[in-house]
């Protein structure tokens, strides 16, 4: 169902050729109206994607018609030149659906500093116009995957809207080489300032947590659509509900997905001073390729843990931290407390509880084990 | 000859049962004066082991008559007894010497998390007291040794004065689970406060910025005695040159026995605004998965230096920034530069230079590529 759940919206995917193995590699999803209201969240660094400047320039006008979506090339490092390759994109788009151009978000992902084919991108924008639908939404999550081995989708309905979406990639802030990008969509009857505030809402503790590995993408992209076709203005706190659900739902298909990983990680930082230290700690132990490596080995380091909670500026004692791993506290006042061989890692999903025993706040980030095909994958991937 | 190649000094390496494969885990160094002065630095880790909060307050005093250190055990997250442990491995080291028990440094490292075997250790300590020699020093460099496949030395003469030592580990500030433990001497006759400047200022452009893994550990300390047998005291300039020296050699030696890795790395950021900026982003791209994976898999992939420098706050214009791998500039003007294939990836050492154009500073991050035999190394360690 995914981005054309919502009532309003279609969509397509097509193979243009952009990938040199002929899967799927172009989508394009719709707003049909009556409303065509936007919201965008872009990734943080500084080096940005072609795609990712255009796209924030539509975005400041609050309005989208339609985004176009290309796997096999991330049109990032592509100088001035790559530039103009997304405008012609945008144009293509708006003059075959009878828009304006500012109206068309632009998301590429794939390889860094290299030029897009536009011949056959421009050509494929033709042949996805044509094939837009109302079931569409599925052909458009296959054609923006890259390395990922599933598509993406989610759907959340309420009384009377809904809110669907799309995801690829294996993170965010700290995605894999492979990008995150996102497209959610709604028949809500809402402004784009209150799509605004609930999309920076849901991806501040949704995909903002997940952390692969530590790595930020130049395309990293979540877009947020409404068309406002269900005639229905949802209250501000149940529809922030709902797309945080919708986030929640993706990031963790993306964690579950992520490059080479053989076990998914909870990280869940307890009693932190404030919920800033809770998310540093969070990330730290997320980070730390030892542990993720002990984590693949099924081995309950907790020292590890320690480890990576002292390179943290967050509050807290190191004689009073206290560290359980799938349940059993093998860490108790900074030193060793329950034992380890009691700690059962034979399943994909680990669940780490550090407790920093310095206030009252929590926040959970959430990452992957690393891997020998973690490393296989990304040592092979552009030669 | 190691530590023992500076004049005052003498030295052991012997197996006292702490590791249980047999080999060589307990070495000791004894000052013999007539100056007994010292200066240390140690990790900046929140979370320290037992050893290191000894050896701080130890070293508070500016004298050290001897060190003791053990493989086969980092003495970490282990406690009010842990700290015991250290202190009765100091109290016995002074007793079999003679000396005072605040004179004596403590290093450990191993397994986080597990109670040292005192017996054993306390039986090698006199052990290795009864083999206490002038040529004592590469013994005692092979008995600290844990995953490091070679010990490491470095010695550098002058006119009538000598600066040796011995280290092992994988880095610093962000090392190996190995720990980084470095111990220097010198005949040199100097005071401690001159010790402590020349030890700083050269572990702040070799050892700090050597990152194998962005990983810290619990335990790192380097320790710098002086035993003033030469009868000269030199020019503070040139001493502390030969002390940035040896830390550069057994730096470079650390890099070069890194765990798992196939690739030593050199990341020279060039024409930084400032010292830090160039080191924040010599960091960035030295800690970076995607680049180390990539590098391992000789690509010479300019996007993920340009993505990791995107990630940190040092002045730059995204489309000013320019990288050369193996002297091919890759990446002019954020974009595509020369032709990626010109590059020569087939030799263990490779080259990247990120040039900010932004101001005439430079600093230079060794690391290592990524490689499947780090994970396997770090994923069976304690299981």
């Amino acid at each position: 169902m995914s981005v054309t759940a919502a009532k309003g919206f279609t969509a397509a995917g097509v193979a243009a050729g952009i990938k040199e193995n002929g899967n799927p590699d172009l989508a394009l999803v719709v707003n049909n109206g009556p409303r065509r209201a936007a919201a965008g969240v872009f990734t943080s660094n500084r080096v940005k994607a072609a795609p990712v400047l255009w796209s924030e320039q539509v975005l400041k006008g609050g309005q989208v018609s339609a985004v176009v979506l290309n796997s096999g090339g991330a049109n990032a490092c592509t100088g001035p030149q790559g530039f103009q390759d997304t405008h012609a994109t945008a144009e293509k788009t708006a003059e075959v659906l009878g828009r304006g151009a500012i109206e068309v978000a632009v998301c590429s992902t794939g390889l860094i500093g290299v030029r897009l084919p536009m011949d056959k991108l421009l050509a494929g924008v033709e042949t996805a116009a044509a094939a837009l639908s109302e079931h569409g939404g599925e052909k458009a999550a296959i054609a923006i995957k890259t390395t990922d081995t599933v598509h993406k989708t989610s759907v959340v309905t309420r009384s009377g809207w809904t809110v669907g979406g799309m995801a690829k990639g294996a993170g965010m802030l700290a995605p894999g080489l492979a990008t995150m990008l996102v497209v959610l969509t709604t028949d809500a009857d809402l402004e784009s300032e209150v799509l605004d505030k609930a999309l920076r809402a849901a991806t501040r503790v949704t995909f903002d947590r997940v952390d692969s590995d530590g790595c930020m993408s130049t395309n990293d992209t979540v877009l947020l659509l409404a068309s406002g076709s269900s005639g229905t203005t949802p209250d501000y706190d149940e529809f922030a509900d709902a797309v945080r659900q919708v986030c929640d739902d993706l990031g963790r298909q993306l964690i579950g997905d992520a490059e080479g990983a053989s076990k998914e990680i909870k990280v869940e930082v307890i009693n932190a001073a404030t919920e800033e230290d809770a998310v540093e700690v969070g990330r730290s132990i997320a980070r730390n390729n030892l542990l993720k490596c002990a984590i693949h080995g099924e081995d309950p380091n907790w020292g590890r843990v320690l480890s990576a909670i002292g390179t943290t500026r967050a509050a807290f004692e190191p004689d009073r931290l206290n560290v359980a791993i799938n349940g059993v506290w093998v860490c108790r006042n900074g030193s060793v407390g329950e034992d380890r061989d009691l700690v059962d890692m034979r399943y994909r999903e680990v669940h780490i509880v550090a407790d920093l025993a310095a206030g009252t706040e929590t926040a959970t980030i959430w990452t992957n084990d690393l891997t020998a095909d973690y490393v296989h994958e990304n040592s092979a991937y552009s030669s």
